[in-house]
């Protein structure tokens, strides 16, 4: 079917949360060179990532970050392992000594998470906001909480992969902000001098899984509790070009074309109209459709993840098996959430979107 | 050159430390279905990590770990993340409370470094043999040291990367055994029921950077400290099949790969035989020449990391200009070491040897 050649290669539109889809030329790119990397004779993965042709990868890659974000020049920018949920516990090892109080916007499972990393490093943990009432499909609104001076940051997940709950707003604090980026990052502007701590797993808008970015500002690096490990020692690897360690150093190569991707599509400011408008389409046809439901406040809904349920649960399966035979996969909502979710990163094209809404008006005659 | 071509690829023969050379016939697998896995029309790197197909590909690659090392049921097998530099963090944490003592066996860069490791997270660490005499061009002769029954563990590097010195015993203990296999993992049959624990990171005989292998007896599991990290937490890691969170999902990908490949020419006894050959005809040129020479004690020279000097290092610069010319690249020594280092792991034909040797001979002819 149509819909499965993109760029004459045979790929399905992957709506899965991530790992995600990546762009079909990026794919491209590294298949050709896989196993001659830069006329080396060597794949990128066999280089030393010590040698001259792979730092200048990894620097390439953090400078096309550095541009497309315009992040200032005292915000460290830094390649490490783990995951976002190794920054769970990172994060407060590097920000924090034990027994510190910091405060926490609660906006669903993700902030849950990170909520339990940093109990589990001995902290005071003060849920400042908490949108349980609502289910966790609400964000709060500006004025709901109040953030004291005497805790060491306050945390917060901009978007809710498993809810599709985004902010709509930057939480306006004094002490440093620090946010769960994953999977809304490069998704548009970011004024970053808002925040002391930015995070992000690869999978989502960035490339392979196995890379977490983090944007940090330097004052606060090397504040390091004595046993944190350090891979994950903020100064040590901000010290060392986030390379204490081998890297992994084919995500970053991954990332650097995915950057120069999003470079020569037009930037943040274009990749953002992109997304608001496949957003907005898929929205109106759930709420079109008097078939398919999102529960989210209008206000709160993710650009990135659309969770909906059907009119039936029953229809649930039928609807899973006709998508997917159709070329478009990984629409299983999350087993918390159930029903479907469409995670629309920025990989995914307007054609994947449409093809998706086109498909859901046909399944609901059929079955309305 | 003839040589640069290895089953039609335009190939040079890599003798990198890590980041390593991997099998042509893996790139080229991974290369073919780089942008189609198993006619998903999607890439491995974009599929959801708890999909049936890539929870099938990870628990094919721990089954075929598992047989090719011979891997008793009652030890765990771990995919994690920071490498190898993280789990000197990682070990202490799981294995130990702080205070504890711990014996380590120190032989050379990386010895030094996992003793480092020990020491930030509060152990007593006993040295209880150093080769520092002999410039780490040795190890320690079985009798030449007594490990107390009052240790958590004893630590050791079966292979220095750097000093190409390697154990050619297993250390007896009452105690368990840790060691770092990072670069010499899988290049012979290891009778693994000796080790309490085993680690590894991939970029040498697995994979690409990015992925760290533990190998851990189920007794020494289930101890972690409170404020380790969940993701480094042994028994969390293997209640949850090392997915937790999202794992390295290409780099596993490529370690079966790998593991495929070498089961495919034959298992570990064909590999160490072909790597003893590697070896053997390496350090008789070296030794033969009259021109380059090899520190490291004859019982104790590795069968992956071969350093040499030659006689004069001014003609190092050349030595290399020239080696990398005849498609044979990162043969740069350490720079703590100096001279030469040529890595021979697993993926390096013996065809590649053979070509490094005549020009060994060659270069000697001409600058002798």
């Amino acid at each position: 079917m149509a819909d499965k050649w993109q760029n004459g290669a045979v790929r399905v539109f992957n709506f899965a949360a991530g790992p995600a889809m990546l762009p079909t030329e990026v794919l491209e790119t590294a298949q050709a060179e896989l196993t001659d990397w830069q006329g080396s004779g060597m794949s990128v993965m066999e280089v030393s990532h010590r040698g001259k042709a792979f730092v200048a990868c990894a620097a390439a890659a953090e400078a096309k970050l550095r541009s497309l974000l315009a992040i200032p020049d005292n915000y460290r920018v830094l390649f490490l392992q783990g995951g976002a949920t190794g920054q769970f516990s990172a994060i407060p090892m590097n920000l924090t000594s034990p027994g510190d109080k910091v405060a926490f916007l609660n906006t669903g499972n993700w902030s849950k998470k990170a909520i339990q990393g940093a109990q589990r490093q001995g902290l005071t943990v003060e849920v400042v906001a908490d949108e349980a009432e609502s289910k966790y499909t609400t964000v709060p609104a500006p004025g709901a909480y109040t953030v004291t001076d005497d805790v060491a940051y306050l945390h917060y997940t901009p978007n809710e992969t498993i809810g599709g709950v985004e902010f709509d707003y930057v939480p306006q604090t004094s002490v440093p902000l620090v946010a769960d980026f994953s999977s809304t990052i490069l998704s548009r502007p970011v004024d970053v001098s808002q925040y002391g701590l930015i995070y992000a797993g690869a999978q989502k808008n960035m490339g392979p899984a196995g890379l977490v970015v983090v944007i940090v500002r330097d004052d606060l690096t090397g504040h390091a509790r004595p046993t944190t490990p350090d891979v994950w020692d903020y100064a040590t690897m901000a010290a060392n070009d986030s390379m204490l360690n081998t890297p992994p150093t084919f995500a970053i190569y991954i990332l650097g074309l995915v950057l120069e991707w999003i470079e020569r599509t037009g930037g943040l400011a274009a990749m953002a109209e992109r997304n608001q408008a496949k957003a907005a389409a898929l929205y109106e046809a759930i709420d079109g459709s008097g078939f398919y439901k999102n529960p989210v406040a209008p206000n709160a809904r993710s650009w990135m993840n659309v969770p909906f349920t059907l009119a039936d649960p029953e229809l649930d399966a039928d609807f899973l098996a006709q998508s997917s035979a159709a070329g478009m996969t990984n629409l299983k909502g999350h087993r918390s959430v159930g029903g479907m979710r469409a995670s629309i990163y920025n990989a995914m094209p307007r054609a994947g979107v449409d093809a998706l809404i086109s498909f859901m008006a046909d399944f609901a005659r059929r079955h309305g």
